[in-house]
């Protein structure tokens, strides 16, 4: 079953402790329960703009990203736990 | 008797437990006594632009969608349990 | 005496539970003391724009709408009590 | 001494209870102490748009009109108590 | 010294009860220990907008002027206590 | 080291009550801890317009200003105390 | 691991006491438990605007920049501590 996000909604993965290289991102302090990492698995057509077109999600489908804390509402579909934030959520991505 | 939406509403009937297959949503925690899932009866013809035009809804009647945990207003026309949400509470559609 | 409303607001009688037929709106739990549901009397001339022009409302008279719960402000025109409201607090049209 | 409002601004004569004839209106509950019915005495020359033209106030000196419950600031002129009220407090005009 | 107020920024000068004419304003009730009435002094070169121009103030130096309660900043320049208002905050002009 | 302020922000020098002439700014009240007044150093390229273009700041270097009480994010540079803040915070210029 | 910024994020590396020269930033009272300037590793393409282009962020690679204090998000990205902020929470550039 495929989760196809709306407008700018970007569907998010959050990668655990094992899967992250040396190189993962870490939230010191009170942010830490959560990885605060993820890879996209898809994105919505983007906000809606003054004229009614859209400007692309910044983000593509397998992007490494760095969220912030607390962001997002959280689904499980078919056992699998997805986080559904807006692109604004979305700090930076990891290359 | 249909139930119109306004602008940027969308008429939702919430799908029950019985109703999802394997693949359903399951919100964890607190949002789970009702489901975050459901299924567009009739949408609006969009949200008001800066120059009077309307940006169509980006859901359609029968699309099976995830909502945010606690939007929307609930409603009961002749006796069955309906939901009216606003379009930027839908976070995805399921297909 | 007409009440005209002004910009994006309407005018509505709120229906009562007796000429409500079986198909009328029950607002479930705490918003229930209140009918939800009401006839449109009359509707302003829409919101204004940016660049000085008005969005029509989308209700017109007599039509059959649902309210979000407790919007509005309650006036007695020579003993009649009526509703106006804004145009975003009205969520759909039955018919 | 004549009051002129600013932009979208207007000056209103609250109408007493023995001013209103049957037909008037009557706020139910709390708002009752202080009659939400007044006589235009004067308006502003509008809203400021995005583009510096003003947006024309949609009511006329001498319009009977209905305000919000505790809406503007009460002033007293040569004695006679006047209510300056912005535009969208003014919910509609009894014609 | 001359306060020149920057954008939609209007210095004014507090009238005194004793230089009211028996025209003067009188805000009832808690508001009373300020005089609401003042004399326009200086205005900015008006607020900004979309595009970068400026919509010129709508009050002049001389004006006589009516304040919300409360608003603006209270400044003494050589001894001479002054207010600086943003243009919103004056109600109406009495002539 | 030069602080070169960015966007619609401003490097303000609070002037101490030894450099202020008899003409100087003096808040009554609680404010009066710090002085309101200050000489501007540097200004920023302006606040960002819905076009992209930037609206060019309305004080120069130089100019003496009248600050908002409480205003904008003390720094300390070379042991030379600094203030930076809005343009929206500068209330006035005393020439 | 590159930290590739989004829309209007932009990455600083905080500098420590030592590697500030005597003319660094320090502020007073609460906010020194932080330094509250910064090397700026990289900036995302800007912000949003509203025909959908993008405003480029106003500083650049290698800027030392002054923060407000309490910004942005902290992480950790290969044992290294980064920030993650917002242009406009940057106050100043110092060259």
């Amino acid at each position: 079953m495929r989760v196809v996000p709306i407008g700018d909604k970007v569907v998010v993965k959050r990668m655990t402790r094992e899967e992250k290289t040396s190189g993962g991102i870490v939230l010191p302090g009170a942010a830490q329960e959560k990885s605060q990492e993820g890879r996209v698995l898809s994105v919505g057509d983007g906000r809606l703009l003054a004229d009614g077109t859209r400007a692309a999600v910044q983000v593509s489908e397998g992007d490494r990203v760095v969220l912030s804390p607390w962001a997002g509402t959280e689904i499980k579909v078919a056992d699998e736990e997805l986080l559904i934030v807006s692109e604004e959520d979305i700090l930076a991505v990891l290359d």
